[in-house]
């Protein structure tokens, strides 16, 4: 008999800025700063890693598996 | 002086998705070909965990920052 599963999917989208800065520091502040104000907006499409576990039934829980 | 500094930043993206099986097993190979035919498709709004580290300048790596 089927049931209902509720299946998580989790991807880790990377992608990499360019920016000028007197150094590590200031980088990662500017950064950051353009990340929240929406300059650096990552593409959906670079998934460098993808998982997933079953949330419902509670009874069914898995680990997180990579695929 | 300024330098250009190359700085990734990864995002982790979240989103559960309802499906029926028969059992566990199941419902992981359905929701990874779901995924793949695209018919389980993560918005990129869901962002469960953020964090950036500079690649570039080489003297200037840094570990993973959360942020």
């Amino acid at each position: 008999m089927k049931r209902k599963f509720v299946v998580a999917i989790e991807e880790m989208v990377v992608q990499e800025f360019e920016l000028f800065a007197e150094n590590g520091e200031e980088a990662m502040e500017k950064a950051e700063k353009k990340y929240w104000l929406g300059e650096f907006v990552l593409e959906p499409g670079n998934v460098s890693f993808r998982q997933m576990a079953i949330m419902k039934p509670d009874n069914e829980f898995t680990e997180w598996v990579e695929f």
